[in-house]
């Protein structure tokens, strides 16, 4: 391959990378939305980020395109192989978050009128962490960094751990007051996105540990993923 | 390319189709039996499911391995090349199957003790019309039928429906006999996971006709599933 072509592909593949941080920068802000748009009862702002997927999912389908381009047009060797596969996957995991959000949106929607939220200190907990989770995970992607991707599936566990203490919460309150269970439904529904959106986070740092050195531990991280994925 | 590589080539991803093919009769296997466990109240069946997985986790890794080294060395164009890139997520996908048929099956666990499930015929006919989506959407991959693939992502509203009847039985029985509400919290959540492997089978079904037809229908058709995905 001659210099030109490679550096050309060099700035395919960062322009790459800054869409995928586009794009997580936008989903990130949808979830932060909508566990915002349920706290405060703001069926409007839960309505905008229903309405907003939609650039989320184009999004998606632009890198995918471009990666399906680069594949057919460089056949890139080795580690930028598993960096375009990693992007494929990493704007699938993406989009699933995005569709998370609308799910929470939605619940907010329904619960627009229900009494203020209990437990609202967990569910802040929860979305800041995962917030933290999504946002490290791309800046260890675009890094090439590893053991920071490591670090971040780790995180996964306490996010589990914040989801089963709702789901116990919820049922304590459903069983003394029963008024309460169409709203606790929706807020353990609610909650297990959230408990989903960081197992996509997770996925996310295998993918990129996988990228980086070659080796899948993904298997491995999951284990906490299913037996806290009630 | 000569006609010896080629052929050979041809060779690999016809062996690539029948190990997802083998990986999705493990896949609809898992479901079915953990549907079974769950109605039977059988805790070592659900046990086996659990331990199974690690064998559907294997398959994953074996299938991206697979697909990864023929982008490396065979550097294929076009359509072999979306059959790859699909293969790739067609395997991530029957991976998170696996999982939510781990899920059911932890339910069943928790469940052992409990009163007969109801309501089983919905459960059942979840089970079933689950099943019939993967195992068609495999077949529509395999022979390349997107006409096929088109109407099991049509199916998804079917199971969507019967999430939401499970979803407001299971309300009003909570509501009528909070000694009930554990139970129902936890069939709640097999209900879900099966609604997820519909979603998962849609998402296939997407993959092969953009496979076939090198164009993307994902983000209409899971307009529903968003809508029913709560």
């Amino acid at each position: 391959m001659t210099g030109a072509p490679h550096r050309h592909f060099h700035d395919e593949l960062s322009q790459l990378k800054d869409r995928l941080l586009h794009m997580s920068g936008e989903v990130e802000a949808a979830v932060d939305r909508a566990v915002r748009a349920l706290l405060e009862h703001d069926a409007d702002a839960a309505e905008q980020i229903i309405a907003h997927d939609s650039a989320i999912d184009e999004l998606e389908i632009e890198i995918e395109n471009g990666v399906t381009n680069l594949l057919a047009l460089q056949q890139p060797m080795a580690r930028d192989l598993r960096l375009l596969l990693a992007a494929l996957k990493i704007s699938n995991d993406l989009e699933r978050m995005g569709d998370h959000a609308v799910n929470i949106a939605q619940s907010a929607k329904r619960l627009r009128d229900a009494p203020p939220i209990t437990p609202a200190p967990e569910l802040s907990d929860m979305a800041r962490s995962v917030k933290a989770m999504l946002s490290g995970v791309l800046s260890a992607f675009v890094k090439g960094d590893s053991a920071a991707a490591r670090a971040i599936c780790r995180q996964d566990d306490h996010v589990d751990a914040l989801h089963r203490s709702m789901f116990r919460i919820l049922l304590t309150h459903m069983a003394e007051v029963p008024s309460t269970i169409t709203a606790a439904m929706e807020l353990l529904l609610v909650s297990r996105n959230l408990e989903r959106v960081a197992d996509l986070a997770t996925n996310i740092g295998e993918d990129v540990v996988f990228m980086v050195e070659g080796t899948t531990i993904k298997h491995h991280a999951e284990t906490g993923g299913v037996a806290g994925g009630r």
